[in-house]
This record gives structure tokens, sequence and C-alpha cells, in this order.
């Protein structure tokens, strides 16, 4: 309990620093005393990156994949459907030991899933153009293999619990309400964020962020949040970012 | 001042929260009830994160290489000579400005200048391994080329005030102590770090790690710092870091 309140302790020191420091940065320094309008004209802005979900925008519902390739239906429930998600990832692992299934065989699935078609040279332009992280609420050991064929992004995700013969025997959440955490965190070192998810759980970085857009999301959540932009195209989704930085 | 103060309150809000959440996450949730022990055994540990320097440790010294294409040795000064890199910034831009030098005469220099012998690999290995970020002091106008030979790993840097007329008038930090505030955002959202760089300005991200290395650094670091593992090839650093992620 000590090492945790130490902890506790420091991180809360840094992040309050890190505000302090974050709002102490909102002018130029070392400028060469050019006027105020010309520094806003030529860098003297923030930097921005790119948040951006995983499933469903850059590669496929894994548990679905899975469900089809294991034949069990009920595994294809995702967020979209139940927003909690402790609720929902008791329910997949509660069906994953009634069947026996392990880490081996639901890896062994996503070794065969593919990116989505076009996400490779979306997200190859896109970290070209400025900085980008995807935040996902996966785990390590399912992103990995994806990660590989995506030309390894920087992903911040979740971890599974493991026992010894193979089972899930539970999860780890990095940190809680991850994707807005993640988002503010990144604001408090100096960042804007730009973010683009397609279901209720990308919602609070969407709604944290400088720019906000829904992709392939569901006519609900359209309908819900018509103040986001929604696209299905990754064309449409890299102009509209790339407007954002340029602007 | 009002947006400042708003953009304040918000930040320290979501860092106190953060915070709050991941002490609260130092327990795995959704457990299947396996025993401490076995939990830890298998993955009920943190996730770690690399956090890199840049210059010196994966791509030469910018400003030295600059130095020597422009001839101009004044330039050669680095962190490691003067580690109050405001003074040492505006000392380089008012050499810049002497010799009448812009931004595309140097993104000319940086085009000409490839990563370290062995560093791509190196970085390759370390990002199958798992998540690294470079944090360095350099400027997005200058690291862009550099990424790109070395495929695009997110780089968290500052960004530079160019003129129209491509003269650079100043520098904008993204946060102040960017290497020691950037591990404490990432521990905030539920990481360890792990930090390599091999000057000054390394030190604070390497204190505030799970584990520091020093890599090709200087003789009176390696005497100041006795207690920061110190190495020279890549090899050695990669077997360091798999060690503490499989401790």
């Amino acid at each position: 309990m000590k090492k945790i309140s130490e902890e506790h302790f420091f991180n809360q020191q840094a992040c309050v620093e890190a505000t302090n420091l974050y709002v102490f940065d909102t002018r130029t320094r070392g400028s060469r005393a050019a006027p105020q309008k010309k520094k806003l004209r030529h860098g003297g802005k923030k930097m921005e990156i790119i948040c951006l979900d995983l499933e469903g925008v850059l590669v496929p519902e894994i548990w679905i994949a899975f469900a089809e390739a294991s034949g069990i239906p009920e595994l294809k429930k995702t967020t979209r459907d139940e927003p909690d998600y402790d609720k929902l990832m008791n329910y997949r692992l509660d069906i994953l030991a009634e069947h026996n299934l392990g880490l081996k065989e639901i890896q062994e699935t996503i070794a065969k899933i593919d990116p989505l078609p076009g996400a490779k040279e979306f997200l190859d332009k896109l970290r070209s153009l400025t900085q980008v992280i995807i935040i996902s609420d996966t785990f390590t050991q399912f992103a990995s293999p994806l990660m590989k064929k995506l030309g390894w992004p920087t992903i911040m995700c979740n971890s599974l619990e493991v026992a010894s013969d193979g089972k899930i025997t539970g999860f780890k959440m990095r940190v809680e309400n991850s994707k807005f955490t993640t988002v503010k965190a990144l604001q408090s070192i100096g960042y804007e964020t730009i973010a683009s998810g397609d279901s209720f759980n990308d919602l609070g970085m969407i709604k944290a962020s400088k720019a906000g857009f829904l992709f392939r999301t569901t006519e609900q959540i359209k309908k819900d949040y018509p103040e986001y932009p929604a696209f299905e195209d990754y064309d449409d989704l890299y102009n509209a970012i790339e407007k954002v930085i340029n602007s």
C-alpha cells in the first residue's frame, strides 16, 4: 500500500506540474520578437497528434472475426452493442471458458486477419503528415500481429491475464476510461488531439479533442452525435484531418 | 486568459482523475479469482513503454552534421556541452541569422543524414517487442526526414517558428522539461517507462523511469551517474531492455 501511495503522490505532482507548464507553454519561447500575428502564421501554434481507434477503423472487429472462425455467434457482441466494456469482457471470458478456448486459439485466428482494405495506405500517409497514436480497448496479445501488418504504429491498449495453461483468466485495463484519459494526458504535455473512431467507447476522446470525426459508425451514433462529421472513406477522413492541421 | 484558465482547470481535473484511476488500476480487474502470485506471473503486471532519445542514440547529432556541411564550427555545440537548452537554441539561431541560413538550407543537410549504423534494425526489433516512443528536444521540421528513414516511429518533440522568407525566427517547446514531463504523463495513464539517452537532457526521464540506461554517453556523465548502466552497442541495450520487460 505504501508503494501505491508514493506512486499516487508522485504522479499527481507530475500531472499538476505538467498542467501548469502546459499553460506556461501557450506562448512561444525564444522568439525573435516577431509580432504575435506573424508567430501564429509561422509555427507558433501547438503541435497536433492524431488519436485513432483500431477495430472497425483500421482492422476488422477482432471478436467478430473470432466468432466466425470459432462458430460461436454469441462472441459477435461488441462495444457497439454493449457500451459497458467490463460487462462485455466478462461475458466474453465466460464463453471462452465454457468452450475451453485459450489465447492460442484466439491468436491463430488473429494471424489470419488482415487490416481493412486501404487502412495501411491511409495510416502510412497520415504518419508522414504528423504523429499518430492508436488508442484501443483491445489487448496487446491480440494487437501485435495486426500492428506488424500495419508497419508497427504506436498503439496504447490493455493486457490480458493468461494462465500457464493458456486460459485467459482475466484482463488488466491500462487505465480507466482509457481513450479519454489518454488524450487528456497527451494534451497535458502540449499536444492538441484530433480523434476518430466508430463506437461508443470512442466518444470520450472525440468529445475531448480539438477535432473529432466518426468513421464507419452506426446510424444510431450518427443520429445521436450530428455535431461530429461521419466518414466512410479513408480519403475523406484524411482530408478532414489534413484540413484541421493546416488551418 | 479565460480560455487558458479553463484548459488549465480541465487538464488538472483529468490529470487528477487519471492519477486516481491509475492507482485504482494497480489491481487486475475482471479476474477469474486466480491467486495473486499466479496473476503476477501471467500478465497481471503493468505494461511497459520504451522512451528513447533520438540524436546520439538513433541518428547523428543533427546540429553537428549541419555544422560540418555548412562549415560553421560554432554550431557543433550540443546539449552535451551546454545543458541550458534555451541558451543553446538562442545561440544557434543567432549564428544562423548572422550567416543568412534558413530552414531550407538546414533541411537540405538533414536529407543527407542517415540513421546510425544498426539503429533501424535495433528500433525494428524493439518495436516488435513492445511500444516505443522517441522523446527528443529536436524539432518536427528537422525530425521528419529521419523518421521516414527509421520507418516512422512515433516521436514527441518540438516545433520551429519559421518566417515566410524561410528564416527561423524562434522555437516553440512542446512542454517545459519535456522528457521528464512526457514520461510522467505516460506513467499517469498506466505505463511503466524504460528510458535511454546519451545527454544531460535525458537524465530527467532516465531518473523518473522504472529502468534507465545510458547509451553512447560522455565519460563525465558515466562518472556522475554510475547507478545507470552505460552501453555502447545496440544489442547490449536491447538485451537490458528485454530483461526488464521479462522480469
